[in-house]
């Protein structure tokens, strides 16, 4: 249960020895107390979870070795989720909870209601590192700097649905289990909800599919778990 | 947008006075800077929400006077919520999302593997207004005392019946669509997973259907958000 999980950026296969950066070999020489010849779960985000054991441990770096292969690479169904970043903690969240739920790739993207301007990459892929790690997940979703919405719309790419969570539709226009699989991608707006603007030019796009996520208000990242659920249950691998 | 929204602990109804406290004063005079004359929206709980002029107002008192009725009162689902608390701010997250998703009563139980042996009723309390204070809501979920896990089943109510979020099952072992509309609560449980002697309890009750949440293990925040998301969806008023 509390074993050492570890996400490592290291091609994981048979006998490979995998070198520890700071961090890690501070983390567990110094924090877990691990020793040589123990062993820890691995990942590299497409290879699988691997049991390694400790070769070299110092407080500043180590070198694991793979023995075997724990968990085959479990990859997450070829969703996409646009969101408007939040606060710090709320965007974090976001971040956390669709590694956790399982989409491909985390876009941020800038509506006229967005008040964040830039984001911290380095942040929001640690937070999907580690939800990885806890959750025993064998994949690293991709996140992209931040776009405008308006540019995402004018490059989005043949073949994927839009799904928008409208927050002023009282109803949904189309019912999730019509829907057909396949490439897929979540849109959920800014705290002060898209602009007339922004909502005309979206639901006049023949890729996207208006959903209402209830008769209650929902915060942003509320609305994001929300809404990947129910993608998941009706067009994912749940 | 940026209106002030309380809640007050005063039955609200046409031409009532409304006595603020001390904090709600502070708020509405030292910081949002609000003066005699103007007004906020304010509910109950039980009686809608109110447009209500400022009668009184100073730093540390206040009286507010109901215009009219500006929203009705909307109640969510009979459905409550069985959680096992975490961490502070991931049970203050399953709070606010449960308040935002709307059930009615949030139990809190402990069982073998919850760490937690008591909560603060005041401050998840406080969650859960803020959260309905944010959202619109009119509803403020009632949060429970901490019970242990054997006492809720034992007393289950009749005729409710309980969703178990069994996070060992494969596949659900029923179908959310072929339930039945109705009194149901959901169970999530804590960090460690349920015991097998809990697990085998649970699954021999006669009031419990078992689902699955997917392939991937969730935090039991995110099961809760997303066990509340599905149930609303297929069960509730969504």
């Amino acid at each position: 249960m509390n074993k050492i999980r570890l996400f490592v950026d290291h091609t994981l296969g048979e006998a490979q020895s995998v070198p520890l950066n700071k961090d890690q070999a501070h983390y567990i020489f110094s924090v877990m107390r691990k020793s040589v010849g123990e062993t820890i779960s691995i990942f590299d985000g497409n290879n699988g979870e691997w049991e390694a054991s400790i070769e070299e441990i110092s407080k500043k770096s180590g070198v694991l070795f793979c023995i075997k292969q724990t968990k085959p690479q479990i990859m997450p169904p070829d969703l996409w989720l646009f969101f408007c970043p939040l606060k710090k903690v709320r965007t974090d969240f976001i971040v956390e909870k669709a590694t956790e739920l399982g989409v491909a790739r985390i876009i941020p993207v800038q509506t006229e209601h967005t008040n964040v301007d830039r984001i911290k990459l380095s942040r929001l892929s640690a937070h999907a590192i580690e939800a990885a790690e806890q959750c025993g997940g064998t994949y690293i979703p991709k996140i992209e700097e931040l776009q405008k919405i308006k540019e995402v719309l004018e490059n989005f790419p043949p073949n994927r649905r839009l799904l928008f969570c409208d927050e002023k539709l009282q109803a949904s226009e189309v019912n999730l289990e019509n829907l057909k699989k396949g490439k897929w991608a979540i849109l959920v707006g800014p705290e002060g909800g898209f602009s007339e603007v922004e909502r005309n030019h979206l639901k006049g796009l023949k890729f996207t599919f208006s959903i209402s996520l209830g008769p209650r208000i929902l915060r942003a990242d509320t609305a994001a778990v929300t809404a990947i659920s129910l993608w998941q249950n009706y067009l994912g691998d749940w």
